[in-house]
């Protein structure tokens, strides 16, 4: 861990054991799926075998007559949203599109596309019933391709779009069309960018649709109360955002609604949308019950949010010495079947990392019909680092530059203006450099005829946003903390954390929980590597009241004024020097006026972000293309590291999840458009027979616009593998990799054909 | 409804449909015995058949070699509590004792008494598991006499009692003895008090044991988790409490039990002490898997808290001009089977209507072999109103004074001390005799020869105590109210509806709800009348903080500072008339900086209080000594009746009560010690047939120490009836009934013997 200055931390920086270890281990922790309740029906969906139709009619009427079958809905049951644009936190929705994927309505777009549902006594019943339902499709020829689906001749999808611009980008035509947006970001003068560069490499990148593949189906029980209240039970990253898209989606008051969190099996951005909540709520509201719907595996692939495939090109200029003069980049992003994928954030990352003078980045998101693409783990960032790293290793390459010293001279700093505006305060992109520079294994001469090394960079943003916490003090000295934040990623105990050293306590005396939607003030979606940011400022907010209040108390017990009390390292102290530990105070509270409840918000944005470096040595079977990871070490910037082990389980997850995507992911679609591997059997994520231990190095450059330095960790990890293993397959075999995956055939034809390729 | 100078309230005094109303009459709302869990196991109890003896012997073997049998408890298993101590919210508690209560060791003090307890697979087999434990006792003779009990030579149920001396009693001996606390409070001179009366009448009374008879019998389900934090779901007057209770008697810290409050279905006291709580968590802990224990109606009569029997022996003396000049009150009540009756609080009492200027009371707290008494309604107030109350219209009667005329003359108001101590603030006693003397009740002549009049008042304090609520505003102009006070008597609405006035929107648009202990700041118990009064300060406070935050995100919107924005009945009013409602501003408040959450808390401790006075007309059958209510009317003072129907309803309720109390309920038990009407069949509570339509007149005098006046409604209603019927059958047949329950043979006895008795 590489320090410098850092303040002493009493239980920032420590290892305490989970606070949902127990619960987690034991199998007690309830999931979505484990929720019971009396009288509850089970919901299962009919979905469309058709990647793109019309549909034609819909009958249920075998279903319903089915005993055991208590309720059929169809887009009939939706309510209509009309020309509804919504504000649902992360920007604004269409609500006609959202309403539509989650039941279509004329049209399906992607195969697994839901067309009707039913509730029923049992799921077995509720399969069968689905199965009776008839469907009549008009089928329309499928558009799969990016660029095909980009051209003036394409089918279109969706017949309301028209181009939106944003940015600088030439505003669109009145014209029906696949591409939702346009976005154009500038910065200096590209063209005279590139006439001052005495290099410029450029090149072409695809990437395909990959799954998040959390543990965890997604799920929903809703109960429709005759009340018209409405509570569901589901894992979600957002219980606010799932409580708002469910109320906006059924036309209801969001207080209407409330969403109860479950524990989540895995989100990494992909459990923010709802699929199942607003059919299990009309389901709940047709039959008076409550009712459950999960997905199988092959629904999650089918019909839920992956990150888009691409295609970017992108270009970098650079003087002779090294520095980067100009980058200019097209990015088209499959959005799937309605418009939202990540492309704006993919545009603001691509050349994120360095201090470009002269830059450009055109982006469009393109309907395509596949399932509407969604968040995934730093989202757009890992296919913009691709292309950008690989550039910058060939770069360096051309130049004669050690990658390392190439990133150092070119690294984005405090006061580097990105390409879309932002201006960076203090970050540690040079730190996590040097980390790898300075590293053991990156000392270490990498042997072996096909063994390669690669070096690549990755940046993604902390949004900051809206939390809430609220935290008591009990009268045996421990605090029960309420959080709005779902818990993915061990935020529970990295929370709790930041309230017991403010407070001078142990982490142990700290019990957080996570509660409903009406029991907690507003929080934004566990995402954008917010929350130990953001709830943690929240928490540090509500210590610091409970600070004030012990001052209080105490004043009473001594009989002074509250300004002549000190909060010192958890103790009270007196203008006597009287003095009470935390604990021996909490326990005279009884007599010592209200409950001592302290509460917190937070609320700004930030313009921070965290940035690491990756080093990946790599060995290939040239007969098989196969690529093994030898050795993988990550550099990150945490700004301050709260649980040391919650960071490198974030770093190692995020370069395991970026190894499969650099190496095996993709959905793997016919030409009609169904997926041929909806399951973990053929859609293959990394076992740990494919990942060495992944060795990490916590940087900690503090962010200044949180009290203790904390920078989000838990996305930037998965931008650089791809492009890491794509510099080190160069470096072994002398062939630039630009397409995702790197699977053995692409490999092996690449390196096949490598005097015509390259 | 009598008012002067009543404040204009927009929500105050209206009568919206309560917010858990819905679930209520659709049967939705979960009550404890309700809950299910994954793998969750039944429980059951052994009882003792005896009332006093030893335990010889346990043999558990034949019970656990059942199959489905998980686990047996005995005293064994019950940590032991040496001789702590403990302060429990409501005042010191000896915690061997407690513990002994839950689970008796070495011996059982009245039938009832737990002994072992059985976890098994279904509550079949948990009960025939209890069948097959045997149980050797040695019986001891039991005392179930009041004044036996109280004699040097009675059998000791506690060899650890002795008598403790509360306020000015003498110091008690080393002696062993049942007499566990005895209360003396004086004022004046109450010797010459007596001497200077012109009219002297002295009495008398006893009450018989009475129970609450709420509808849901206790019921407790644990899980003690592997990490030793142990979850209890129950209906229960108060988390915290519960909490605390569990916890100590667990020898665990408070923070390691998390109580989930369910409907509770009625309390009125008897659901403050746990019972089943900690067998269930034992037995959680021996198995690892929750375990849920119910009640029998029998079980609940036996072995839970009734109110004591009472002996009491009252003087009052009085000046010819109808002056009260003096009181004395020698009150002595049955604790059970261990100390914590309400005797401290009847001895408050028993003389709190009136401006007393002599005055001593001694007050007993006296062991027998019954079940360890609790609070009921008002603890102590009815038995020592019928006293008092009987003697005040025996005075009325000897100076031929109108009872409203003499109430009048020497009510207690605002500067009255107690003889205990206090000093009333504002308090509306003459006002409720004033409305009775009003009233077209009293104004209306009863006639019929069996037919009688009677007129009776009562006191009961409002506790203060400490509040937590916490109060979020939606995005749609509602705002969520997170309370800690369990509901049982409409407090969620009565809550809500101070926020609302206090926001100047509609009590509609507040949906509170009720969380477990960690999720909300300390809250007391719902019992002292406390909540709407209390828990309401804390919710104004949380709606004040609302105001200020509301005004600084309109002064953002409005760009200019907080200050220049004011709150005006639901409205945000900026410096150049802006106007936005709170619907509009709530609307907007996402891109307003943080989350508006207001925290509220209360802790104050009150002298004021709540007086009723009643009026009934009786009809008695001289043949069966049977006596019907033709008419009831009640006058209270509310201070200000936030739900007047509510209010009613707690009028009526406890009219209703102390009508059962006065005509019917009591323990029939025998010579051992068993009582032989433990079922609702036996036990006779009023039913429709019973009780005509009580007419309610809600008096305002607002209490000053409540920013609207609330006044706690709940308990004093009960206090007055059966003095009120007592007189009324004087009234009607000459005799001065001084036992409760004036059953048909109490009455017909007294009625024939008249002559002889009176």
């Amino acid at each position: 861990m590489s320090t410098a200055e850092k303040p002493s931390y009493k239980v920032i920086g420590t290892r305490p054991i989970r606070h949902d270890g127990v619960d987690k281990v034991t199998g007690r922790a309830l999931y979505g799926a484990d929720i019971k309740l009396s009288r509850m029906l089970y919901g299962a969906t009919v979905r469309s075998p058709h990647a793109h139709a019309k549909i034609v009619r819909i009958d249920t009427s075998q279903a319903e007559l089915m005993p055991g079958v208590r309720a059929v809905i169809t887009s009939e049951d939706v309510p209509e949203q009309g020309d509804r644009v919504v504000e649902l936190g992360e920007g604004a929705v269409n609500m006609r599109h959202l309403a539509a994927n989650v039941m279509a309505r004329e049209k399906v777009l992607y195969k697994g596309h839901v067309v009707a549902a039913v509730a029923a006594d049992d799921v077995h019943t509720a399969e069968e019933a689905c199965a009776r339902i008839e469907v009549e499709y008009e089928t329309l020829p499928p558009v799969l391709d990016l660029l095909k689906a980009m051209s003036a001749d394409a089918p279109i999808l969706n017949d309301d779009i028209r181009t939106e611009s944003i940015g600088s980008a030439p505003s669109g035509s009145d014209q029906q069309t696949n591409v939702a947006k346009h976005f154009m970001f500038e910065k200096g003068d590209i063209k005279q960018g590139f006439a001052d560069a005495d290099i410029i490499v450029e090149r072409t990148f695809d990437t395909a649709m990959v799954h998040q593949g959390y543990i965890e189906p997604h799920n929903a029980t809703a109960h429709w109360n005759a009340d018209d209240k409405i509570t569901v039970w589901m894992s979600t990253q957002g219980t606010f955002s799932a409580r708002q898209q469910t109320a906006e989606l059924l036309l209801m008051p969001v207080s209407s609604v409330k969403v109860v969190p479950m524990e989540i099996g895995g989100g990494f951005g992909g459990k923010i949308s709802v699929y199942l909540t607003p059919l299990a709520a009309l389901l709940s509201k047709k039959t008076g019950r409550p009712v459950k719907i999960l997905m199988s595996r092959t629904e999650v692939f089918e019909a839920t949010g992956p990150t888009p495939g691409s295609h970017m090109r992108v270009k970098l200029g650079a003087k002779s010495d090294g520095t980067l003069v100009a980058g200019e980049a097209w990015i088209a992003f499959e959005a799937g079947a309605y418009t939202g994928s990540p492309i704006g954030a993919a545009c603001m990352c691509v050349f994120a990392c360095y201090d470009l003078p002269n830059g450009q980045v055109e982006g469009f998101d393109v309907c395509v019909n596949k399932p509407r693409t969604n968040a995934y783990r730093a989202p757009g960032s890992t296919h913009v680092a691709m292309a950008t790293e690989t550039l910058v290793d060939e770069l360096c390459e051309k130049l004669k530059m050690d990658p390392t010293e190439f990133r150092i001279k070119n690294a984005a700093g405090e006061g580097t203006r990105r390409v879309d505006g932002p201006v960076y305060p203090r970050i540690g992109m040079v730190e996590t450099v040097e980390a790898i520079r300075d590293s053991e294994h990156y000392k270490t001469t990498l042997d072996g005829k096909f063994c390669g090394r690669g070096v690549a960079s990755g940046f993604w943003f902390n949004v900051g946003l809206k939390s809430s916490v609220s935290a008591t003090v009990n009268s045996d000295g421990t605090v029960a903390l309420v959080e709005g934040s779902t818990d993915i990623g061990g935020t529970r105990t990295s929370i709790a954390m930041q309230l017991a050293e403010t407070l001078g306590i142990a982490a142990e005396d700290v019990n957080p929980v996570v509660v409903d939607t009406d029991s907690i003030g507003y929080t934004d979606i566990t995402g954008g590597s917010r929350v130990t940011f953001s709830t943690g400022i929240a928490a540090i907010n509500a210590a610091i009241s409970i600070q004030e209040q012990m001052c209080q108390r105490a004043a009473i017990l001594w009989e002074t004024d509250a300004e002549n009390v000190r909060y010192e390292e958890g103790h009270l102290v007196g203008p006597s020097d009287q003095r009470l530990s935390f604990r021996e105070l909490a326990e005279k509270l009884r007599e010592l006026g209200d409950a001592v409840v302290g509460y917190g918000t937070s609320g700004s944005e930030t313009q921070g972000g965290a940035f690491g470096t990756h080093c990946v040595d790599v060995e290939i079977d040239p007969e098989l293309g196969k690529v093994q990871i030898l050795r993988y070490t990550i550099a990150q910037d945490a700004g301050t590291a709260i649980h040391p082990s919650y960071v490198e389980g974030q770093m190692q997850g995020g370069v395991v999840q970026g190894i499969g995507w650099a190496l095996n992911e993709e959905y793997w679609y016919d030409e009609q458009g169904e997926m041929h591997n909806p399951t973990f059997l053929d859609y293959r994520i990394p076992t740990c027979y494919d990942v060495p231990m992944i060795d990490t190095i916590i940087v900690e450059v503090p962010d200044p616009q949180h009290p203790y330095g904390v920078r989000g960790v838990g996305e930037v990890p998965i931008c650089p593998p791809p492009a890491a293993i794509a510099n080190a397959i160069y470096d072994a075999l002398g062939i630039r990799m630009t397409e995702l995956p790197m699977a053995p055939h692409r490999v092996l034809a690449a390196y096949l054909g490598r005097n015509t390729d390259d």
